[in-house]
């Protein structure tokens, strides 16, 4: 596959990239953005976290507004931020342009209904086919952790949940933590995948903590101010399965804090040092 | 003058806050964005970096892409940064739309020629009716540092160096730094000004610093790569003068650093200890 570099910034001693490539998966031109840390050469192979952004985001948004690179390169971790969606002229978006279903949001699952299912794959766009591209062009390991906000951390948990063996430690931010049950999830699952409840379970993150065997540590931050907590999110709803499981979640309610990413950048560098410990990593300087 | 807060966020146990309000200098509704650190309280007012954006910019450029509020909440020092020109319909633009004259370009100058004057005053704006607005409203000391980015570094550089009395440090980073000898200082100020190049030099970072005889603390950090460096921005002519004055400034060149957010990113907190140290204030955590 052949990456194209369409922008380069050096950042905190080391470089944000952005490429374009052809994705066979999704059927269409991709855009993604990589955080290279200062640490990162061939003789030093670094992990590389995968962050899952919102509904309406781009691969921008994580990378302009978190202010994730400072502790990224003291950490020597490598930061993948993909697309929210399948993008182009040729792909189905919502008919009235809604900002919850079609481009900007793909929800991380692979469609099964047209016209969705002709590009809209992300699950096996994330879990394969990108971290393949990204293992074999840049000075990475194939260690991996996973994070995300919102519709990404629905994507963050649920990925992380259903391949243990390939992410380390999973966390997110705000994430909508059980989407069979809410009017976002039931929307674009109804859409992308059926009526057929029974075929959404696989990227529920509360049906996949309940029947999962293995023990991720997962790191979870919500804002108490978040006009989206109550319809949308559900922490509790993960919580309670965690609880009666003895999962290792850690669920940190943060009082006053809403969806931005103000709230992000404020507790960004923790979920760092988090898959950071878990990866293998200490800080640097 | 009454405020109109139109959003708020919490953002590193602070918060950021953008206000509405009728500016009588530059005769238009004014929009800004304030960040309070969590130390800011009636009994314990904090001192105030004024944050000057580049051309195009509004005040939410640097709020959400600096990454500001981790140290400021550290150091405990407010953020004020304002808008980079008069707003609104009945306000003069360039009759090409062009991005370096009229909305978002204002230059933090004193238009004399028409139609500019009637609302281009931003140096007024921001020398006495924005800080006045803030130590009313906000609990703030008096106590002022400035900085900003390219035509706001421009902005921080002759605002500081013409009020020694008002702002105890200055700083910027990538700054227009000779605007009379330079094609957007010359396009801006031929406009704003008139032909007579006398006229220019109130505005002009190297006039001033020739010929100023306080010794106020300067820090500037530019980019080697940066693609307006030649041209534009030319930190050697300001350089020159501080070496054959004995100023107080510090220019650091960074290597392969651009133009854009990704580079103030990585420098602000050595910014923002930079003011701290010169307002007297020491990181409290």
């Amino acid at each position: 596959m052949i990456l194209e570099n369409i922008s380069s910034n050096k950042v905190c001693e080391g470089w944000h990239k952005q490429y374009t490539h052809n994705s066979k998966v999704l059927n269409c031109e991709m855009r993604f953005a990589i955080f290279l840390p200062p640490q990162a050469s061939a003789n030093n192979p670094v992990p590389v976290l995968y962050w899952l952004s919102g509904l309406t985001c781009s691969d921008e948004n994580f990378m302009q507004k978190a202010g994730a690179q400072k502790m990224a390169a003291k950490l020597g971790v490598a930061i993948v931020a993909p697309d929210t969606s399948p993008r182009g002229e040729d792909v189905a978006d919502d008919i009235n342009k809604a900002y919850d279903l079609g481009l900007g949001a793909g929800f991380y699952i692979n469609a099964t209904q047209a016209p969705w299912n002709k590009h809209y794959q992300m699950y096996d766009y994330i879990v394969h086919e990108l971290p393949a591209l990204i293992e074999t062009n840049f000075p990475v390991t194939t260690q991996r952790a996973i994070s995300g906000h919102s519709m990404g951390g629905h994507g963050a948990l649920t990925i992380g949940l259903r391949n243990p063996e390939l992410y380390q430690s999973i966390s997110a931010f705000s994430p909508i933590c059980n989407p069979i049950n809410c009017p976002w999830g039931e929307k674009a699952f109804s859409a992308y995948l059926g009526t057929d409840s029974e075929d959404w379970k696989i990227y529920d993150s509360c049906e996949l903590l309940a029947k999962t065997t293995s023990h991720q540590p997962i790191l979870i931050d919500q804002g108490s101010n978040d006009s989206f907590l109550q319809t949308q999110l559900k922490p509790e709803n993960l919580m309670a399965i965690a609880n009666k499981k003895n999962s290792l979640l850690t669920l940190n309610m943060r009082e006053g804090y809403d969806h931005s990413y103000y709230f992000i950048s404020s507790f960004i560098d923790s979920h760092l040092e988090f898959h950071a410990a878990h990866l293998g990593l200490t800080q640097q300087s």
